[in-house]
């Protein structure tokens, strides 16, 4: 979520290769400057290709125009950062694509990326596995990437760019919390990281295990009040009790 | 949705060929022999075989067994609906699958059998585009076909078998408004089908158009609920206000 007071990123921590072969991968990556910048990644898809790309943008790609080898610290822009991940998304296909695709493999990469460079604006990018991307606006302050039916409705009826951290944190939780319950390759534990706008030292990071008290009393709570707000609602006139 | 006190049955209208081909046909299609059996199918998926399942199934075919032409109207048991609607299926498969193939249209239809004959119980059955079928158990009350992604979170949290007739016409609608929002196939105006345990005769149904006074109420009344549940929620306490 891009909101007008930060940012919000949320990821589950299950890889699957079949049902029968499950993992836990971290899918949240945060990159960080002190007083310079503060970036964060999300991916979905395959795991070697997501993978690889973050390897490629750390270790540095030479930049199309100019030739000069630059890498996800040293960018200058956020959408440099963006054509950056682009860039290595394609170096990955170019090396992987073929052989993959001789192997019946679809070649799956999604990439969320957010963050703020010191005195520029905060933004929030979504890179497919074409290299293209898109930026989240006003008019949709949210992105996903993955699964993500399940808990698309709970954003859509509640986020706004002016929803606060604390209540974005929350819809995001409660967002998971539906698809976690609905996709059996989507699991515990929980990555959270929360970025206050202008705040570059201050990011907030959280994992959010099986059992965590706070997302469990939020799961009963939620429960809870979405009993009262259906019950609530008065009977059509057109059904008899 | 299957529950103890009867039947819930909500379809929305909309088939497409296309983005820019989007017509209004009923997917809700009710049996009804007075004092004797209430039948009812929803079905998702090509239109041409649903029409045309939906045909055989009237005009009749030979039972596999004993050669008898049987229609919905006279197989003897719920459960020999579903058989039918099944051989049906795999009828039209017959005629029509090997063409499709050939212009790659996928043989795709879903078709939801609910109902009840005099003296028997209640059931609720889902029949697939192979022909096979499952049913409606106390552990899942209810069964969804086509979308089904945006609208179940709702559905997996707030149904049991012991929710009342109006809590489950709510919850159906809630949840068809939540599909509404985030998928542009499905369209309004909404069949709903809501049939009472043991009343063959006393099934209500109700088409709600756009603008429709009970769901624009619904709408506001379960956005405004949503939002006092999660702002009731206390915040963590690793994220400071």
């Amino acid at each position: 979520m891009l909101l007008d007071k930060g940012l919000v990123m949320l990821g589950d921590t299950r890889t699957n290769a079949g049902f029968d072969n499950i993992s836990c991968f971290s899918k949240l990556q945060k990159f960080h400057v002190p007083g310079e910048r503060l970036m964060a990644t999300l991916t979905a898809g395959n795991l070697a290709i997501s993978q690889a790309v973050l390897n490629l943008v750390q270790d540095g790609l030479p930049d199309p125009e100019t030739g000069n080898v630059e890498t996800i610290y040293t960018v200058p822009t956020m959408f440099r950062a963006a054509a950056l991940l682009s860039e290595a998304v394609r170096k990955v296909h170019r090396t992987h694509g073929e052989a993959m695709k001789q192997q019946d493999v679809s070649f799956d990469v999604s990439i969320m990326l957010g963050g703020q460079i010191a005195g520029r604006t905060l933004r929030l990018f979504h890179i497919y596995a074409a290299g293209n991307f898109i930026e989240a606006t006003a008019d949709t302050p949210y992105l996903q990437i993955g699964e993500h039916k399940y808990g698309k409705p709970m954003l859509d009826r509640a986020v706004t760019r002016d929803t606060s951290l604390i209540e974005g944190v929350k819809l995001a939780l409660i967002s998971m919390d539906s698809t976690l319950r609905s996709n059996l390759s989507v699991g515990m534990p929980l990555d959270l990281l929360v970025y206050q706008n202008d705040s570059i030292d201050g990011v907030v990071e959280q994992r959010i295990n099986e059992g965590d008290k706070y997302f469990e009393m939020m799961r009963t709570e939620w429960s809870k009040g979405l009993t009262e707000a259906h019950t609530r609602i008065p009977p059509p006139d057109w059904l008899s009790p």
